[in-house]
């Protein structure tokens, strides 16, 4: 089944310990887009400037990524510019040009709107409830956020969340949303404002996953080469929603199943600069790592001691 | 099989936002002890001033803690101080008083020297060496450090770690000891040096396991209510040990499945001040909680999408 995804689409200038690269492609819905493309047709919605060449275009399409959604218009495309210390923990912004992402405004071409699936990416929340008012009753909606939206449009974020099935954010927002460290009382609060379930992203740490009357854990993959966490989430967010789509349930082991497959797509980003390793990557490797997720957590079931 | 295990006792005063304790039992071996002792018959070596009382050695008796090797001698008793923040990731030290602790000289007793697994608790790496020295072959040797030694005796804490089976550590420390951010390098080098098995604690976000060709990752019991989190690392320790020695066994499977025995010991630990949770905790308990570990981790293995 279709995707729908609105969110940014930019170049990025990332500088890591292990290298440094100019106007890349990046924007979550860049790296959602391709992440998700592996599992299921994905339709963007998103807004660049006149800089934008058609070579970016093609790369999509060549993705099975819809772009008829993908305005372009007069002016510069969004920037972000970063960098991340020795530890790749955190990225400082160095700079955010925000260009024609400042007055975007989402409109949805009349054949995504029955998109059965659809991921709110990280924007304006006011803008993200106007996605969902343009589409027709959605099976399913997943939406990130940011710290600059809980601090900002703390009320406006709310309401959005309350349409929402899965939140996928990360943990220090989700603490800073509920101003509540303790995660598993914080994921209780969020979930009692509108979405049955909660994912939160812990980078290096893995993911924790809060849903009625269970709680999933999985660690991150554990990799010796980190090159650029730029899109982890992003990438995260995609193999998760992309999964979930392409499986066509909503059951509890098909959403846990969609945490690993989100959590495969993430660790393979992080191995290059921009959507390189996403670029190059195959299906086969996905299954292998999917396997190695099993491994790594494995486990006897029996508790006698 | 018995377990050996050398550390300190001590007298703690503990603050966090949902309490406060003062001159409560306390110190690394106390907790392993306690810990260990539901799996196997533990032998203690530490030492205690005059003013520890009886009633502590007839706590020690009652877990099946041989308390022969704890000696009691002139002087007060090791006191640490310390306070919790709001997150309870990190206690801030308020006092240490060594005491009696500074001149301690361990001296294992000859009814302990055949015990064939050991826990070097966290003291001077050059003391941990001694106990080794003083026993006869043990199957099996872990161990504790901490930043400390890592700072005032990296060489002599290098020595130590020769001789170890399996050093068990948390991450900060582990990153901190080889100057690598990277965990899993980090790991490989501390391997190197001697440990076929590295542990490392990551408090609220899990243990990572890392030996020959395989990584274990498993998260920490997400709980809504953590009371104090004093003597977490020690009694995962406790659990971990205990259940290896229960077992008999050190094949990869029964050591996975210790770390869940620890990280369950350590989660119990962390619901009330001092060893109080664990006082009154059930096997059945420790039962319950290993299945709830592995709903907690639990996903189907197929690969396929």
């Amino acid at each position: 089944m279709s995707i729908l995804v609105v969110g940014s689409v930019a170049f990025d200038s990332v500088k890591t310990p292990f290298g440094e690269a100019k106007e890349i492609l990046g924007g979550s819905a860049s790296y959602f887009s391709i992440a998700a493309s592996f599992f299921s047709p994905v339709n963007l919605v998103a807004v660049v400037g006149e800089d934008f060449g058609d070579q970016y275009l093609d790369l999509f399409k060549s993705f099975s990524v819809d772009t008829g959604g993908l305005k372009r218009v007069p002016g510069r495309t969004f920037r972000w510019a970063g960098e991340y210390g020795f530890a790749l923990n955190e990225a400082k912004t160095l700079e955010t040009q925000l260009n024609v992402f400042e007055n975007f405004l989402p409109e949805i071409p009349e054949r995504y709107r029955n998109s059965e699936y659809v991921f709110l990416g990280n924007i304006d929340p006011v803008l993200q409830r106007e996605v969902l008012r343009q589409v027709n009753k959605p099976r399913f909606v997943a939406c990130d956020t940011m710290n600059y939206w809980i601090q900002s449009k703390l009320d406006e974020l709310k309401k959005t969340i309350e349409f929402v099935d899965i939140l996928i954010i990360n943990d220090a927002e989700a603490r800073m949303l509920t101003n509540e460290p303790n995660l598993t009382k914080a994921a209780r609060r969020i979930r009692s404002w509108g979405p049955k379930t909660l994912v939160v992203k812990k980078g290096e740490y893995g993911v924790a996953m809060f849903m009625d009357g269970s709680i999933f854990g999985a660690p991150a993959f554990p990799l010796e080469e980190v090159f650029d966490p730029t899109g982890a989430g992003d990438s995260f967010a995609g193999g998760f929603v992309g999964y979930l789509a392409k499986a066509g349930s909503l059951d509890e082991q098909t959403i846990r199943k969609a945490v690993i497959f989100g959590s495969v797509m993430a660790s393979f980003n992080v191995e290059d600069f921009s959507l390189n390793r996403l670029k190059r990557l195959q299906p086969s490797e996905i299954q292998q790592r999917y396997r190695e997720f099993k491994n790594l957590t494995h486990f006897e079931v029996d508790a006698s001691f």
